[in-house]
């Protein structure tokens, strides 16, 4: 049941280059709890989840998931996080309407994933009664969504086709806002010309010539 | 303890305009449920609201709840939806960028009400697992918003500041999406200035002229 990485009890851990006789941490563990962490997001959502769930889902000891995150919190964010930059490092496709259709289309996939329709509204649940989780909720996913934002605006600045003075925040929000409201909220299907439309739409907002 | 209302045990009840000699449903005992479902929606979360504990706070008896709602589902969405809707009837400003100005200002102070802030993500991670709510919650969210846009699109069309095909929903979400994403999402604070370059920018991408 438990792993190697989870037996060690006399060795320092969390290094990452490690000397001669140090543990390191396994990345098939790791990855084995990242997987844990989700299924247990989606089957109990956030209050109820238990690092001692994700353990036994795992198929490794507690201590394996203590050594690499302190408690819960960490955990569920650094987890949530990576998925939600996941699929968002986009091309460049050479011009800012083919930039955004990308965007957009990468983005509903991602919302539209089952485990984020899930987790991600458990967790803005919880956010609304804890401030630490809305803080470090919502610095992961602008983050991650933020970067991406920024790089579509810079090179489209770069190419003459927006504005130098173009807001990319506000970028941002006209790109995700739609699909959170759409996807995560009213929860109404959307289709691929909406998507298009929608692409088009941004790009007018932003000052965008035809 | 009880009201008048919760102690009728020999009437009908449900009934607008009552017979003679038939019960009607107090307006101030409405209210005061009305106004307890809230305060347990913030307080406990909607997995964890009893009707009890809203008929203790209103200080009636749990059948003046179960004769205004067969369950708890239909009150909190009744509850939940109306006061969505409230607001949400805006005056005609004569022309659609102040009728966008009006809207999007509008909409983000419901948005920001702390009520809202905390009940409607908690409501949303319900939707995710249980799809009753999920669709009675979008409905209710969404129709409430949608005839707004829809008038000001049909406004906008008349007075010939938008072309006849314009899509009253993508202008919702266009409207909604951002506003949402920033107060209930990511939760970064956001200014009257802002709004104004949202309002704007909703504008240009439904192809206003200058």
């Amino acid at each position: 049941m438990l792993t190697g990485d989870s037996k060690r009890t006399d060795r320092s851990d969390g290094v990452k280059r490690a000397p001669a006789g140090a543990a390191v941490l396994r990345d098939d563990v790791t990855e084995a709890i990242r997987t844990a962490v989700f299924e247990e997001l989606a089957a109990s959502g956030y209050g109820r989840l238990s690092i001692e769930a994700v353990a036994r889902r795992a198929g490794v000891g507690k201590t394996a998931v203590y050594r690499r995150w302190r408690s819960k919190l960490p955990m569920v964010i650094e987890v949530v996080s990576e998925v939600a930059a996941l699929g968002l490092i986009l091309p460049d496709t050479g011009s800012l309407r083919n930039d955004l259709r990308m965007f957009v289309h990468v983005l509903a996939r991602v919302l539209r994933h089952p485990l984020a329709a899930q987790i991600v509204p458990d967790l803005l649940a919880e956010a609304a009664r804890n401030p630490e989780i809305a803080e470090t909720l919502a610095a992961a996913l602008d983050a991650a969504q933020r970067q991406s934002s920024a790089a579509l605006v810079r090179k489209a600045v770069a190419r003459g086709e927006l504005p130098a003075d173009t807001d990319p925040d506000l970028a941002l929000d006209l790109i995700a806002g739609p699909l959170y409201w759409r996807l995560a909220v009213v929860r109404t299907p959307i289709s691929g010309d909406y998507l298009d439309r929608l692409a088009e739409s941004i790009a007018t907002a932003l000052g965008a010539g035809a």
